[in-house]
C-alpha cells in the first residue's frame, strides 16, 4: 500500500518533467527552478546565451505541444478569440527587439545584510538580456477589435495574462496598464523567439509576453490567456508579491496590509553592478591598475547617461566607459547611452569597462559604482532607505572587496 | 562729460525697468532678478501665488506690448508663420494643465556643503505649481504643417525656442526634443495664463513655454521664435549649462570640456524636501510629536507613490500621508500618488504631511525626507555621488535639525 503511494507521488510529481539545463547556472532552488548565471558569462555577452539567462520560475514548467497550443485573446464581454503560434506568425508583422528583463529580487541578498529579508538570496545576476521576436500585442488587440473607444465605453483599464503555469494558487498570472499594452512603442511582444532560437521550456516555449523595462514578473511565459480587462490581474503576484512596500513596515503583518493599499511594481528603477572582478577576488595587479566590467541598466525605457566608480565610500569619482555593442547580426549599434535626442527605446542594458589606477602600496580595496539614466535618477548609496520586508528593488550602489594577491 | 555718460548709462541700463516683485520673496540676485518664495507659501499652497512663484531671470526683464507681440514658428526653409496672441487665442484649443517648474540649481545650497560649486544659492524652493493656461505645441506645428514625414524628410529632430530676453551672449534660448514637442500627451504649452491670471513679467508676459516634466530652463519665456531643426539650441544654456556633468570633473577645465559631451539636462530625478518646520527652528513640542510638511515631485510626469521620513539617519522610517488637493475651482483632485494606473500626466508635485512621535528625553532631531516616485527611483543619502561643480540636480535626502526649545 505504502508502495503504491509512493508511486503514486512520483508519477504526480508536478516537476517530473522539468527540462534539462546548463551547468553554468547557479541554482538557488529546484522547485519550482530559480538560477542565476556567473557574472563572467553576463559580462561577456551584450545578449546573454539562451542557455545561461536567468530563470525565475514561480510553479512547474508546463509541457506545451506546439500543435496544440491556443492563444485566447478576450475584450469585455463581446470579443473573445483564439489563435494558434501559427496564425500570429502568419498574420501579423513581426518585430525583433532587444529587451533586458530583470527580477524584482535582483541583488536581494545585498539589501538581505541590512535587516532579514523574505524571499530567494539572489545576487547581483537576476538580469539578462536577449533579442525578442514575436508580434506586438499593440496589433493582435487591434486585430480582435480593441479600440479607446471600446476600452473607454467598457470601462477596460488593465490588460491581464495567464500562463499555462499553475498550482494551489491557480495558474500564474500578472498585468500591466491599458496605456502602456496599446502604445505601439512601449514594445510589449507575444515572442517566440529569443536570440533568434526559438524560445527554451524554461522561457516559455511556445510563447511568452515581453514586457520592456517593467519588472521581470510581468513578462508571463507559457502565455495562454490575455484579457482586457476593468480590474488588475487578481493573481497574487499582482496583487500580495511585487509591491514596493518601504521600510517602515518591518514585520509580515504590517507588510501584507501595506501591500493591500500598494501600487505593483511597474517600472524599475536605475540599476548598474560589478560584473568583473567578483567580491574578494585576488588581484595581481602587476601593473597597478583595476580593470572592471559591469552592467547598467536604466527602467522604463530611459537609457543609461553616466556610469561613476569610487574606491572611496564616494568623495572621489571616476567615470566608466560605455560600451557600444554589436547586434547579432554583427552590425554595430548605440544601445547605450543617450544620444543628442533621447532614445525613448533603451529597453535593453549598457555595458561598461573602467581602467582604475591604484597606489601600489595599498592591498585592499572597496570599489563602488553607481549610474544615472536619462532622467537624471542615480542609485542611493545604501539599501537603508530602500529596504523592504519581500526584499524588491535593491538598487544602492553595488560595492564589492578586492585584494592584492 | 562725466555726467553726460553717467545718465546715458542710467538711461540705457538693462534694469532700470525691471517689474515689482512681492516683499515675500527671498532675493538670490537682483541682476538678473533671482528669487525664491518662503517654505511657508509652498507648504501652504498647491498652487503657488503668482506674486510668490519662484523667479529665475538670466536676463533683463523685456518690455513687452501684447498688441506688438509676434510668435513665430519655422521649420525647414519652406514653414514660417507668425502669430500674434489673439490669433493663437482664437484658433486652437485651450489647454490648462497643473505643472511643477524646478529650478535646476533647486537646493544647491545643499551640495555646496560637500565641496564648493559655481552659481546661486538656492535653497530648497527654487519650484513652484501653477495651473498653465495656452494652446498646445503640438496644435501649433501642426497648424503650421509640420507632420512626421515633414521631420523625417528634413532630418528635423529638435525644436528651438528663443525667448525676447537678450544680453552679451544673444537671447535667451533651449530645446527639447521633436518627439517630446509633438505628443500630444507631453502637454507642451504655449502659455499666457497662470492660476487664471495673465502671466506677470518675470513669468513671460504675454506668453512663454511651460515644458512639463523638463528642467525649468526649458521652459523659455517671453516666447518670441519657435524653430523645428536639425540641431539643438547653440545657446550657452543648451550647450554649456545645465548639463549633468558628475563628481569626477573638480575643476572648470574639466567640467567645460565634460559638458561639450554630455546631453542636456532634460527630465529631472525624484525630489522631495521639507518646508515646515524650517532647519534650526526651536519647537515646543508639547504633546512630544513633530508635525511636518513638505513636497515630492517625481520628475518627467511620474507620480510619487510613496513619501518616507526618518529620525535616526535611515535606520528606521514613518511614512507621511500624501495629501489630496482642490483644484481652483474647488474640486477635489488626486493629482497626488500612482493609482491602479499610473497617470501618465503627473507633471504635479504631491504636497504631504506627517506627525512623528519623539522621546521626552530627547532635544535634538535630526529628521530626513526622501520619496519614490512611479517608477520606483528613489533620492540618494548625500549629494556625494551626485556633486557636479555647477551645483545642479540635488536630490539627496532632505535633512533638518530641529530643537524641542
Ligand atoms: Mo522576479
Ligand atoms: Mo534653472
Amino acid at each position: 500500500e505504502d508502495r503504491k503511494k509512493q508511486l503514486a507521488q512520483q508519477v504526480n510529481d508536478p516537476y517530473a518533467r522539468e527540462p534539462s539545463r546548463s551547468a553554468d547556472l547557479e541554482i538557488l532552488s529546484l522547485r519550482p527552478f530559480n538560477a542565476e548565471p556567473s557574472k563572467d558569462v553576463l559580462a561577456e555577452n551584450y545578449f546573454t546565451p539562451n542557455e545561461t539567462f536567468y530563470v525565475r520560475n514561480h510553479l512547474p514548467v508546463p509541457q506545451v505541444k506546439v500543435e496544440d497550443y491556443k492563444l485566447v485573446v478576450k475584450a469585455g464581454d463581446s470579443i473573445k478569440k483564439e489563435f494558434s503560434l501559427d496564425y500570429l506568425k502568419k498574420n501579423f508583422p513581426h518585430a525583433t527587439v532587444p529587451v533586458t528583463i530583470q527580477c524584482a529580487g535582483n541583488r536581494r541578498r545585498g539589501m538581505s545584510k541590512v535587516r532579514g529579508v523574505d524571499g530567494l538570496m539572489w545576487d547581483s545576476t537576476a538580469i539578462s538580456t536577449a533579442e525578442w521576436t514575436g508580434v506586438r500585442l499593440a496589433d493582435v488587440l487591434r486585430h480582435v477589435g480593441v479600440t479607446e473607444s471600446f476600452v473607454h465605453k467598457h470601462g477596460l483599464r488593465h490588460v491581464v495574462f495567464e500562463g499555462m503555469d499553475g498550482g494551489l494558487d491557480g495558474k500564474y498570472g500578472a498585468s500591466i496598464s491599458f496605456e502602456r499594452a496599446y502604445e505601439k512603442g512601449a514594445d510589449v511582444l507575444i515572442a517566440w523567439e529569443m536570440n533568434g532560437e526559438e524560445l527554451p521550456a524554461d522561457h516559455g516555449y511556445p510563447a511568452r509576453l515581453v514586457a520592456p523595462g517593467l519588472v521581470g514578473a510581468r513578462s508571463v511565459k507559457w502565455l495562454e490567456s490575455i484579457v482586457v480587462s476593468p480590474d488588475e490581474s487578481q493573481s497574487i503576484w499582482q496583487q500580495k508579491d511585487y509591491k514596493n512596500i518601504g521600510p517602515s513596515h518591518l514585520n509580515r503583518m504590517s507588510s501584507a496590509n501595506a501591500a493591500k493599499e500598494a501600487p505593483p511594481v511597474r517600472e524599475m528603477p536605475v540599476q548598474s553592478a560589478i560584473l568583473v572582478p567578483e567580491d574578494k577576488d585576488e588581484l595581481s595587479l602587476k601593473d597597478n591598475t583595476i580593470s572592471l566590467k559591469g552592467y547598467a541598466w536604466g527602467g522604463g525605457g530611459r537609457g543609461i547617461q553616466r556610469v561613476d566608480l569610487t574606491m572611496d565610500g564616494g568623495h572621489s569619482w571616476t567615470q566608466a566607459e560605455l560600451c557600444d555593442t554589436q547586434d547579432r547580426r554583427g552590425a554595430t549599434q548605440k544601445y547605450s547611452g543617450v544620444g543628442d535626442t533621447p532614445n525613448p527605446n533603451q529597453w535593453a542594458w549598457t555595458l561598461w569597462q573602467a581602467d582604475l589606477p591604484v597606489d601600489a602600496s595599498q592591498n585592499k580595496f572597496d570599489v563602488c559604482v553607481k549610474a544615472v539614466n536619462s532622467a537624471n535618477d542615480t542609485q542611493p548609496e545604501t539599501p537603508m532607505g530602500i529596504w523592504n520586508l519581500r526584499g524588491l528593488l535593491n538598487n544602492s550602489w553595488h560595492c564589492i572587496e578586492l585584494y592584492r594577491e
